[in-house]
């Protein structure tokens, strides 16, 4: 079972990558394998909308040859995928929308062979951003993955619409781990495990004692070793 | 398996009932009993809102003695629920609007027992407009759901944007049928059955022969009996 | 200049009513005469949708004889409309969202005299709970009313997305304040006035001398009359 | 008086570029000069959300240096702007997305100088697809643009949701036309001019004898020299 987290934030130390950090945790403590792309390394063109003109024209791997191609690999690959974005202007961040985008080759697979091949993947979301705005940004991902044909299993978004670290704010960690963990639990129910429960709300103690502290870590290496390029021209 | 409809136009023979009959009896022919109330003819007043000021006030089986206690008890009873709206500016009618407020005493059952009373229900939707925000629509009632513990299965939704007879529209018809299949292959799926398709193509001929005849009949004498108030004022 | 508040809350002392009032005063202040209706204490049944079958049978005053026609006048009278509500589920609550569908009424006009009798009403929104939502709950009224018509002038909405009392947010307070000063701004802009600026954010000394006080003692006075019903069926 | 239009189609001969130049041909009618960017055809870098780590690092002219600075001093010049933009997934393209982020560094001035550099732009849209989604896409664009103090006059807005050539859809050429007569008008009135009607029903003479003919002109120039990359990758 593999799931692969996208990151939508420019940042490897910010409350979006935090918040897709615990959501994968969560999902392999829950048996599946994780994986994770920070969108903002892959050079991604914009969506050249063929379909408009020649439906069939669109399709994997798409006429445009750039990394979306490592994207649709790892997303054909994947029965779970957490979109994990900062929410810029009550939406997803440019950079996640032209991967959504992007993304159409794959849903327009349905018009070449019948069958859409986002069809059935489980999807959960992380939104953050420090005003309002975020589950504007999820009913927009949401209602778009599920038109592909992903299935959004319960408890499938965390968010924040505020200040704060997200290592500290205890009800989005809850919420961002079971994304992680309801992913996981649809997969399986799909597969015919029974699932006793949706939501665990007991998942804050292994945080704080394994997900956490190893999080730290990495939050700080990441700050560390990144360019802030706005430095050296604003004061 | 239990699947039922809500209604929220005010008509028994327009495009939102007509998409709601075709899923469930799509839900039907896929092994699910279905039932389905007509919300304009319930008696439902507005939420007061009560959890705003103690969190614990908000339960079923709420406050308000109305007829949102039959909702309730279907609600409760159904393994699935399909939800089928007029577009009214872009958004559901507020009738639909109005059940879905009151629903949060099921949802906020969370802080009295420890789980959402929707959660793990799974849900579809058919939202008819002649004009644009079909999609609108359906996005709020996606995530409001969602965040109340249903899951979205894949193809959950059929919409028209436009003029034109439910009917007729074969785009729709199909899509309608597949939103009452897509709820009834979740719900068999989140108990261990294998399902091999999520969108099945093949269903117009079915439709045309067994449900269509039936469904013109029903939306005549619907229509027949219908009173329509605007007939004795305007001209 | 006569601006008009529509209040989709129940209470009389929630953050809604405080967002309206702070609007209301700082319409004044610019030169309004101000009147405010409260939507839960009117009897407003739904809409019909009669323009689905004749477009032309939707009009001016309604089929439906109800409060709705107080309503109606009041907003005809206006220059500016000041809608203020709280985030149901990330909408307008259904007793706002029914009015609003209501409306139609008056929009529909264009059908039969040429014109929407929306048609350049200055509109402001004030959108307040204590989760996420406010947004995409501003976003729908604010598509909408531009549909029928309104104008939307720059700094159009106050609110709120967590926890707190009203008077003492500062930042929704400002914005609160704004909403009402825009709204007249731009109906003067409308008749040929300069201005200067679209949001003034020296108005909180004149706020805490004169609004806040007295708002306290109304929001004091309304929330002892106040019915709780909840109160007596739970505890 | 100057009216600006973005384009974020990758197209110069599509609905989108179409209801553009619709607009913009409206609006020099009425008394503004125009002028257009081809946003594809320009270099704009994605945001990196310097405010959320500095809130001053975030302003005019951004520490990335692209294409955005030409697109900076043209909004900056104008006293309207239109956006005009495909419908990808219920949403702007993500390329009018990425514009929309980075325009972030003008309204965030106003923690550097106290006032939005956009406050009291006038703002319209077009939006086109061949589905659903093109309501939910000018929401989420209005709900943006007054967020950053954009005013969005009477009838800001036209749409198309399914197929049809915009030359020829006779309630869109009328939408289009009056979205750059109304964002003429808007600045009119706040220049002091007396404004009788927000919409014209009157233009399409005008459209077909003097801009049908120019723009068929113009599309099909466009789309002779334009590169098709998906003609010689699939058939």
């Amino acid at each position: 079972m593999k799931v692969l987290g996208l990151l939508g934030s420019p940042r490897r130390y910010g409350n979006s990558f935090k918040g897709l950090m615990m959501a994968l945790k969560a999902a392999e403590r829950f048996g599946a394998e994780t994986e994770w792309l920070h969108l903002y390394e892959l050079d991604v063109k914009p969506c050249l909308g063929c379909a408009s003109e020649d439906v069939k024209a669109c399709r994997y791997p798409c006429v445009i040859k750039d990394d979306m191609k490592i994207i649709y690999d790892k997303v054909l690959e994947a029965d779970g995928i957490i979109f994990a974005t900062p929410v810029y202007w009550y939406s997803p961040s440019a950079v996640m929308k032209n991967v959504i985008d992007r993304l159409t080759a794959l849903e327009n697979m349905i018009h070449i062979d019948g069958k859409s091949w986002m069809d059935g993947k489980v999807v959960g979301f992380v939104a953050t951003g420090n005003d309002s705005g975020a589950m504007f940004a999820v009913a927009q991902m949401m209602s778009i993955l599920n038109s592909m044909g992903a299935v959004i299993p319960p408890w499938s978004m965390a968010y924040i619409n505020g200040p704060g670290d997200a290592l500290e704010l205890k009800n989005f960690v809850l919420d961002a781990l079971n994304v992680g963990r309801s992913v996981v639990m649809m997969i399986k129910a799909m597969r015919g495990e029974k699932v006793e429960k949706w939501y665990d709300p007991d998942l804050l103690e292994w945080y704080e004692r394994e997900v956490k502290p190893w999080l730290i870590r990495v939050v700080k290496e990441e700050e560390e070793k990144a360019e802030k390029p706005w430095k050296s021209s604003t004061s």
